[in-house]
């Protein structure tokens, strides 16, 4: 006889539509989970999702800027993240992408979310992809 | 003096022995973990697990029913599904990914599963392997 | 009005300094998430954090005792992981790998984890990299 936990999917208005039939993120109870992000621009009508950029930088801040959108959506922010799960396509990018993280959550109020960062293929043109589960409460 | 939570593993009868000390699925509270599932036929008594069909549908459908069938034997349903982890080994695979995707999920009640999708190696044969994180209640 | 959960970096006194804004483990609630761990040895002041032997044996305990040391320091076991995530870099050393799991959790006491391994990119050097997520309670 308990309530069931609502199932919410979280869909900024700037993100283009998912490929398939999946959330860009989800709660349930004090648990976010967002899906795997990566450097696309804001939705734009008739127009396929494209990454800003070439480079690791301008595509790992979307990316950045995509997750946060969807903790937002969900009443969260970075520091409800427990666990930041990094996609890299080249070895060779690591210490660039730890300068950019690094930059990006200086200001991070609670205690850094873990990582895992692997080295993946990912569709042509991306460098980057990123998830990440957040605790709220 | 909180009584501790218990932790269950869930074993299908459908799935062979996991090939090392793990969990085919484990359920602790209200978080049900399912384990990298891949398209192994049902088990056969004295037989290896053997990949159903070479073919990326075929595998795939599989591989659904065996998440599938952890989640319900831990009392849940792909409509608790949170996130979704899949392992293609060839970015070519995407589309026809997303189409059985699609199909196979388009009588989800809830909203659907976040989820990542990367490029990986697997053993040889395999070309498709899907974790996946629930959340009951 | 509710009381917000405190979020918790867990920095076990052996580890190396992570090389970026992460933490080797954090946890809020009853959910603990370790990060990635590889096997470098335990810190040396002045030194760049080195991954013990060359072979896959070393390196394994090692990143196993490095998840340890991490869920002991949020006052879990591995008998409290749901999830243990694991990145080797050839298939051919998954026979391998398997036996020296199963050595090492041949004493849990509780049901064994869930597991996903597949296979990507690491630095060069390393072998295997492992993350694990518990439950706690």
């Amino acid at each position: 006889m308990s309530e069931k936990l609502p199932k919410t999917a979280l869909t900024p208005a700037t993100h283009t539509t998912p490929p398939a039939k999946f959330s860009h993120g989800v709660r349930k109870g004090n648990i976010l989970q967002v899906a795997g992000q990566v450097g696309f621009g804001p939705a734009a009508e008739g127009q396929a999702p494209t990454p800003v950029g070439p480079g690791l930088r301008e595509q790992t801040l979307q990316t950045f800027a995509n997750v946060e959108a969807i903790l937002k959506e969900g009443g969260a922010s970075w520091d409800d993240a427990v666990m930041v799960r990094v996609y890299l396509t080249d070895t060779a990018h690591f210490a660039e992408f730890n300068e950019i993280y690094n930059e990006y959550f200086a200001s991070l109020q609670e205690a850094p979310a873990a990582r895992t960062t692997v080295y993946v293929g990912l569709p042509a043109g991306l460098l980057v992809e990123v998830d990440t589960l957040a605790v709220l409460g």
